[in-house]
């Protein structure tokens, strides 16, 4: 973290307190958080920030607090202790901090007690500081808790601004973008050389690690693309494998990136792999076409929905008109999560508030296999981020499962489907910038095409 | 994780119950811990398993519980949710991991309530486990209070258990320890090339990746070595800068290496960092040298203390007798930390029972500068594996200190201590098995040489 006075970054926040204090009429407090013991309590893991926090200092202050009052900004930390400039060095002190991030006040910690009538705030991950919050606050602050009254204000205040990225943001999100861009291509270019998966990983992390990020979730790498949330890393590389790779960095003060990329690990996809690529990014394709301002979102996941099934159709693994075979969740057989969701200093941004970013107000998760995982239910609107991430999966659980194969089985040409076994899971995802006009896609610098990845992997 | 039955590991788990069992007449519960969340709940740090529970396992599992009682080992964890195959892949159930470790029941997790009668425990870090443990013991167990009655001499038990490390431990820390050499190696390697130490990092911690293991503690890698716990990674290197490499790896379950080496970023020491490395080697080469049971751990430091000393009145740094010196503490405002700890499951190892293992009963902690920081007072035994890591420092916050100035004015030369400006930390440290005879350094594939150091980074 390198901490210097810039008039950019102090008009940024001052830009987003003014904002905020158009919207609430009530003083917010918010905490920055405290590292997590990770086997014992001076081993902690990497500290990270609260993201509202960080939304209104752009610093990833430890054991610090914000209030936040008629566009006002107070800081409350205490001053290094003495003993910490041997172990940690010398630290800024709460000056100048507070300079950096243009607060009106800065106080120590203890006063931050005097300051808490009537003020709204919204819970941090850590046990050590949502106590903090709860007994400062006089009431449970909980991270697994719906926030309630003032603080449900507060957080639907808060999510209408981070909603929108403003030009700070962007800025910080399009570093990210460009580094994950980098360390998937690392990660291509690795692989001809690798046995396990994880040295695949290891050259993707480099990149991120090299240019002084984290990444911004544990990273997927991995031939067994059809576990989701895979976070295995041993597997060996055989030459006929894919490797799903689903790994983004995030820049110092806690923006996000988040891409998805299948490539072959022998450096040529073979002619079913090809088959099933082209209908993923022909459902990548359409979806990222269709982004801009007033576009439903979930009409973009229905229409990747759909362009599977038909790409599924044309090659025999599906029976029937596509629009049918979406209406009974055929398609979800393979394409089993939602089309993407929202990113920002979250990569799910805001998903510690539950739904309530996601969703706009009103709109509640779908029962619906599929659309259940929906994560993103809104209008589009310029400004917002959002990941298009489209796949096909052949998750044993779904489909060797006795109600699906009799549920499904004139539907779907089992047979068939059975010459696709070299297809276990592939998903491609960009991040894509909701314009006045239409779209950016952050990620653009990173081919997607079969042909290009076949390249990369080569070179 | 590779899961599958090995009948060495079974072996070892059963040796190591039918110890405690030898130790304690009533049963002891440990807990395996639960993810810590990062940002938001479904975004967790990398999960890491207690060490505790780590050592009568062999696995890292997530949310479950064991019951050691008479060398009887009872396994208590849930089988994966129906939902779980499809974002976390098809998972061992409780009784194939049962089989794996060798437990004679296994069980759901809610029935562990039957069984906490007269149960010891030891706290777990992660609020939510902590918060289980407490509640189904009906007492607070808490990371951070010592433990008491059954708690503290379950604790002892384990600690004469664990502070004497076994075939199946020694395996995994010389795993460990080989991939922490090889990622020194590559930090070396990659400097020439690097801009900033965050490259220099990724280098390192690429190797480690690679391995499929992670860090056990967050790296340092600087060119402000004066700062013992740098967390920082985005300085520059200069031509005359020393970079320190505070780097050590983890085995997948859970075995640490930790190893300290210093270099020069242009790949030659100048002659003023040349003679302060040469001192810190000397006491790192003379206190290995004494390593063998019987010998007071602490007396290695005061050992330490003393080369150093001496080094620095040949030098002309310091005037005196060097015995005088250390007796005043004049090599602690160069060396104010202690000689090293103990390693194992954790990089301090059993630090989260505070100082119960590295002390000796009876001794407590110095409040002596210098003696205070040392983590490990206790005779060696063969079995007990330590770190030495001598080190020299220009900390800006003692050395500018005005009483530090005045009373230690005749004993420090001031004007040639400007000299030797270009050293601002340096410190080497490698990893020693007390062995029947005399000693085993585990990193000694690493060289210390200064003048080996340059090859590694020219090569």
């Amino acid at each position: 973290m390198i901490l210097k006075t810039s008039s950019s970054l102090i008009e940024t926040l001052r830009d987003r307190r003014q904002r905020l204090a158009n919207l609430i009429d009530f003083p917010a407090i918010l905490w920055s958080g405290t590292t997590s013991p990770r086997n014992f309590p001076a081993n902690v893991f990497p500290f990270r920030a609260n993201s509202h926090f960080l939304y209104f200092t752009g610093l990833p202050l430890r054991n610090a607090a914000i209030r936040l009052s008629a566009g006002k900004l107070e800081l409350f930390m205490d001053d290094p202790q003495p003993d910490s400039a041997l172990w940690h060095g010398e630290m800024p002190d709460r000056e100048e901090i507070a300079q950096i991030i243009g607060a009106d006040v800065a106080k120590p910690m203890a006063e931050l007690e005097l300051w808490t009538e009537e003020a709204a705030t919204i819970a941090v991950q850590d046990a050590a500081t949502w106590t903090q919050q709860s007994q400062l606050l006089n009431r449970w602050v909980l991270p697994l808790k719906s926030p309630q009254d003032i603080d449900l204000e507060l957080a639907k205040a808060i999510i209408s601004l981070r909603l929108i990225h403003d030009d700070g943001a962007l800025a910080e999100l399009r570093k990210a973008a460009a580094v994950t861009v980098e360390a998937h291509k690392a990660g291509m270019a690795a692989t001809t050389h690798a046995q396990i998966e994880a040295q695949v990983r290891a050259a993707m992390e480099q990149v991120i690690i090299a240019n002084n990020m984290t990444t911004s979730y544990n990273s997927i790498v991995t031939v067994h693309g059809e576990v989701l949330h895979n976070e295995q890393y041993h597997h060996s590389l055989q030459p006929g494998d894919l490797i799903l790779a689903d790994v983004g960095a995030e820049t110092e003060t806690g923006w996000a990136g988040d891409v998805t990329r299948t490539w072959p690990v022998g450096g040529k996809f073979s002619s079913t792999q090809r088959d099933i690529y082209d209908i993923v990014l022909a459902a990548h394709d359409a979806c990222i076409a269709k982004v801009s301002p007033g576009v439903e979102y979930q009409d973009l996941h229905l229409l990747a929905c759909t362009v599977i099934a038909e790409g599924l159709v044309n090659l025999g693994i599906l029976q029937g008109n596509p629009q049918d075979l979406v209406e009974i969740n055929a398609h979800a057989l393979f394409f089993p999560h939602g089309i993407g969701h929202l990113l920002g200093l979250d990569v799910h941004d805001m998903e510690d508030l539950g739904d309530l970013a996601g969703y706009e107000e009103g709109r509640t998760r779908s029962n619906h296999f599929g659309l259940s995982y929906l994560r993103l239910n809104r209008p589009l609107r310029p400004g917002m981020l959002v990941t298009i991430e489209p796949g096909f999966y052949q998750v044993p659980a779904i489909l060797n499962h006795a109600n699906v194969r009799s549920q499904y089985q004139d539907v779907v040409n089992w047979e068939h489907l059975s010459q696709f076994a070299d297809v276990r899971g592939i998903r491609i995802e960009d991040d894509v910038l909701v314009t006045q006009e239409s779209r950016d896609v952050l990620t653009a610098a990173l081919p997607t095409q079969a042909s290009q990845i076949e390249d990369l992997v080569c070179r």
